[in-house]
C-alpha cells in the first residue's frame, strides 16, 4: 500500500493513483462529517459496507446504461475507478422534503414533493456548499449547457432506478446527492457519474417504521449508525450471512 | 385620503384600493429596512423620489413594450397602477459581483461578472427570502414554465434598458429586483412587471468615483442616503431645479 502516491484525501474516502493510467484507487474511510465538516467522527465499518453498497449500485446502473467511473472492488475498503474532472457541482435529487430544503423552504420533514426536484450545490468546503441554480453554473462555466443537460437525465435515471431498487427492500428513497465528472477523448469529453452512492449522502426511510437508515442518524445523534448502515447492506444482500 | 381602503402595508409601500376595479394606488413611503427588515430606518424624501424615478422609467420601458402596471402619478408619493395577482419571486439581475452574491460564492464586490446572471428569490419575509432555481418555482408551482419564460425575456430587456439608461447619466448599474405579477383577461393570464424600480432595488455606482447611489448606503451605514436618491434623480432631470 505505501508505494502507492495519494492523491487527494477527502472527508470520507482517500484517492491513490491506480494502476494504469486514467485509473484510480477509491479507498473507503469510517470516518463521517456533518454540517461541513463541523461535527466529526466515526461509523464503525462503515467504509466496508459504502464500498460494497457503492460497488452493488454502480454496477447496476452500468447494466441499464447509466456511465459511471465504477470498474471494479479491490478488497473490503478499496475500489478501482476511472479517473474523471470532478465537476464542482453536488447534484442533489429529492423526493420527499427533509434536511436543508424542509429548512429553507418552511416544508415539513415527510411531505411528499410535489415532483421530483433536481438541487445543485456548489462543492466548496469554504463557502459551505451553497445552492446555485444552473445559471450560476452556466455564468461561472462549471459546467456547460449539454453538460448540464446529460446530468439532470442521468439523475433523473438514477433516481427512478434506486427508488425501484430500494422499494424493493422497504426502503423510501428520500433524496441522494450525487457527483459527476468529465472523461476526455482527445478534444472531446463527456460526463459520467463519479463518486459514490452509499447512506452517507442519501435519505433512506424504512417504509414501514419510517426509522432512518441513514447518516442523518449521526447528523441527528440518533444512535445506531452502524447498524442503520448494515441493515440497508443486509436487505440489499451484501451481508455474509445473507449470502450462504 | 382617509375614505381609501389599504389594502396592504409593506416595507416601503402602502397599497389602497384604486378608483376603478382592477386598479390600486401605491403610496411610497420613506421607512427604508434592510437584511430581511432587521435594520430599519427612513431616508428623508426617499417616497418622493422613488415615486418620480419609478414613473419615469416604468413609462419608458412601456415604450420598448415591456409591459407593466403604471398607469399614471397622481401625487408627489402616489400612483395609479393595475392590481396584478403577485408571482411570490424576486427577480433579480446582475452585472457586477456585490451583495449576496460576492459573500455566498466568494467573488469579490466590483468583480465583472461572466454574464448576466439572473437569480430568483422566494419572496418570504419569515424564511428570509431564500435562493431558488427554476426547478423549485416549478415544483411548488409559483410560476409555470412558460411565465419563467416571459419572465426571464423582460428581466434582460429591463438589464439592457436601464444599462443603457444609467450609462447615460455616468452611473454604473451593478443589479436591481424586479417582480412580477398576473393580469386575468377571462381564463387566461399574462405577465407583466409590477411593483418599483427605484435606489432602493438597485445598486448603482458612480462610473467615475465608484460611489454608491442605492440603499446600500443605508445597509452599510454610509450616511448621505438622502444625497444618495437625490443625485440619482437629478442626473435624471426628475429634480424641480433641474427641470428650469
Ligand atoms: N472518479 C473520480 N475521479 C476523480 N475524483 C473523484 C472521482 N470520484 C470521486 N472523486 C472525488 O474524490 C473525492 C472523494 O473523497 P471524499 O472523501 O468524498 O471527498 P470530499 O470531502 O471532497 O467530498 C471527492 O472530492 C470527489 O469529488
Ligand atoms: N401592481 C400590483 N398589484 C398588486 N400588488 C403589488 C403590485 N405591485 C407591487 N405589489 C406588491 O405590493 C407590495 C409593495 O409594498 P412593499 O413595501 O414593497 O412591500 P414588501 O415589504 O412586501 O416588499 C409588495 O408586496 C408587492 O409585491
Ligand atoms: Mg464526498
Ligand atoms: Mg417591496
Amino acid at each position: 500500500m505505501s508505494r502507492r502516491r495519494q492523491i487527494y484525501e477527502g472527508k470520507a474516502k482517500i484517492l491513490y493513483e491506480g494502476p494504469e493510467p486514467g485509473t484510480l484507487i477509491q479507498y473507503f474511510k469510517d470516518d463521517a462529517t456533518a454540517f461541513n465538516a463541523q461535527k466529526k467522527g466515526t461509523i464503525q465499518g462503515k467504509g466496508v459496507i459504502n464500498n460494497r453498497i457503492s460497488e452493488y449500485v454502480f454496477t447496476r446502473l452500468n447494466h441499464i446504461g447509466v456511465p459511471n467511473h465504477f470498474i471494479r472492488r479491490l478488497n473490503m475498503r478499496e475500489q478501482l475507478v476511472r479517473q474523471v474532472e470532478i465537476i464542482p457541482i453536488e447534484v442533489v435529487v429529492r423526493n420527499v422534503a427533509a434536511g436543508s430544503i424542509s429548512k429553507r423552504l418552511g416544508i415539513p420533514e415527510g411531505e411528499m414533493l410535489p415532483h421530483t426536484l433536481i438541487e445543485y450545490y456548489f462543492k466548496d468546503d469554504a463557502l459551505g456548499d451553497p445552492l446555485v441554480s444552473e445559471e450560476h453554473i452556466a455564468c461561472f462555466g462549471w459546467a456547460n449547457h449539454d453538460e448540464m443537460q446529460d446530468i439532470a437525465a442521468m439523475a433523473i435515471r438514477v433516481n427512478d432506478f434506486m427508488a425501484g431498487m430500494f422499494a424493493a427492500i422497504n426502503i423510501r428513497l428520500v433524496d441522494f446527492k450525487l457527483e459527476f465528472g468529465r472523461i476526455w477523448d482527445g478534444d472531446y469529453s463527456r460526463v459520467i457519474l463519479a463518486d459514490e452512492i452509499s447512506p452517507d449522502g442519501c435519505r433512506l426511510w424504512d417504509m414501514i417504521t419510517g426509522e432512518k437508515l441513514d447518516k442523518d442518524r449521526f447528523r441527528q445523534d440518533l444512535g445506531g449508525e452502524e447498524e442503520a448502515y448494515q441493515e440497508v447492506a443486509r436487505r440489499l444482500g451484501l451481508l455474509q450471512d445473507d449470502s450462504g
